[in-house]
């Protein structure tokens, strides 16, 4: 099934969509966060929808559980939703993720439509069809290929998160420009925090993201490009999920993308030049991230990533805009990655 | 995805099957009783999977919850279960349901296999892609649309049923007589239970089911047919799931085609004779069955039928073999039903 995309400016014809689309009803789902701020923005735009029921969980990533998907499904059946019954994820990348498993196996599947209001979300978490929830602290160990009826997407939502989150954000805008072009590569390099989050950039970015996705929705060959940056960065979240200072999931993907880049240089000959300037973005974007960790900590999470197969599978560059899919990796190489 | 079937004579293929499917490790799941008895012989019958990691569960309708379902993934995990592990599933259709549901959603999802070990499974719930746990005393609730890879249907295992069990799977094979044809509605009148479990038997009633569910496999439109006794079944074995004597899932479908073929009678001119040689067939294979239930009993259940849209709908009969979809059914005409 395709998505269909609406940007802030075609409000009508986001409703129109809504109202055909056979829900019986709609039910929205906010965490405490977008509850506050983001839920009276979406109901001003939508009036339709002012009287709609309304099921939040606690926020965060620590949150992104079965637990709280029982909480849910609870609600549904509260709400006597049907199959019919079309649930609005209202929030950042944890909760269309648990927003949209729980939709994916509440009565075999119902329909979810994804309104992103974090910068990581409106380029990458919204679209695409991976739901998921953690389970034993590994990410997304439970999860389906499902994809959103309909994303909303809204620039003006960013203006309430605060640096830190926003910021999150452009790790993936820097991974779909390095999956893209060098022209995307120049952009990036050159663009502030305020050119990031302008319409036409997370645009650009969402772009690269369908592209991959569209070619491969179950993640068995070409879209398996997207990973780059996430095979030790997911390690390094659910390493860090652990400790009393849980990174933001942006903040794991840039630490992994230094990681993966080295050994995309070690084993692919990318040019040793991106390397330096991707730790120089870093330093722009990221100046305060010095999280510590070895690869001692990291390496049983390596050990339990989905995509291994016969040894440890990442998507690696050998330059910009040319992956190397399903790449086999030693543990002694990705130990020297972390020298 | 089109799942294989193999049937007893047929070990060879399915070794062959099962070894060409690129699993990179077999984990057998099984339940209390069919550890004791099934498993053993099936290991006897594959010498290739003695050695396969065996995950076992507590048996029984009660279980086909969200915990259990935690269970089977705390051991996935423990035995490093990858996206290519397969899953093996020996039992009966509780273990199908919650296995087959368990793998669909474990690293968004890996292939499973059916060995059904009971006749309610090997001409039912073995095939078809639906998965499904209860939740909140509601059936299937949570569940997800994944086909098996393949189903090795051996009746040796039924030897080891007791009676109550046995019979119970016979309610759907006159389900599929009803759906199938004259000729089956005749051929089931005269069969005993000792036909039933033929090998031939089996593989007709299976056919019906398969027939059907290749048709449709999001049961959209045509399979919906085999839901025929199931929306009163389900109700009657949800509220009997809380008491201290649940039924089992046949008994409870052979209540369920006596209210539809009533309603059936009633709303589409069902021939009544049928009915009464429903009637007969009831007293023939199930002399024990009187179990005290009411509509008042039952219509909290069917408010929250996954299948209601703008009101209770249900798939009524014609004649034999002569499906109405979707049919819309007042509460009062339900409730006639049961006088």
């Amino acid at each position: 099934m395709t998505t269909r995309l609406f940007y802030s400016g075609e409000e009508a014809t986001f409703r129109e969509f809504a109202l055909q689309c056979h829900a019986d009803k709609f039910i929205l789902l906010a965490d405490a966060n977008t509850n506050g701020f983001c839920v009276p923005v979406f109901k001003e735009l939508f009036p339709f929808l002012k009287s709609a029921p309304l099921i939040v969980i606690p926020q965060g990533e620590s949150n992104k559980s079965i637990d709280v998907c029982s909480l849910i499904w609870d609600q549904l059946v509260n709400y006597q939703s049907t199959r019919h019954t079309v649930l609005i994820n209202i929030g950042g990348g944890m909760l269309s993720d648990i927003g949209g498993f729980a939709a994916s196996v509440y009565k075999r599947g119902i329909q979810f439509i994804n309104i992103p209001t974090t910068l990581l979300s409106m380029v990458d978490a919204c679209y695409g069809g991976k739901t998921g929830i953690d389970y034993h602290q590994t990410k997304n160990l439970l999860g389906s290929f499902q994809s959103p009826l309909a994303v909303f997407c809204n620039p003006f939502f960013l203006q309430t998160l605060n640096q830190r989150i926003l910021v999150s954000g452009i790790a993936e805008m820097i991974k779909h420009a390095l999956l893209s072009s060098p022209a995307a590569w120049q952009e990036i390099q050159k663009s502030g925090i305020e050119e990031c989050c302008s319409i036409e950039s997370i645009k650009h970015s969402l772009e690269v993201k369908k592209v991959f996705a569209d070619q491969d929705i179950f993640d068995q060959g070409s879209r398996q490009a997207l990973n780059l940056g996430h095979t030790i960065g997911h390690s390094i979240e659910s390493y860090a999920l652990q400790s009393a200072t849980p990174l933001l999931h942006g903040e794991a993907v840039m630490l992994g993308l230094i990681h993966e880049l080295k050994l995309s240089h070690e084993l692919f000959q990318l040019p040793e030049n991106i390397i330096s300037e991707l730790i120089e973005i870093k330093k722009r974007f990221y100046p305060n991230l010095n999280y510590e960790y070895s690869f001692e900590n990291i390496e049983p999470f390596l050990l339990h990533d989905k995509k291994n197969y016969q040894g440890i599978r990442m998507s690696l560059l050998r330059d910009i805009g040319k992956v190397e899919l399903q790449a086999l990796v030693s543990i002694s190489q990705i130990q020297h990655s972390f020298l």
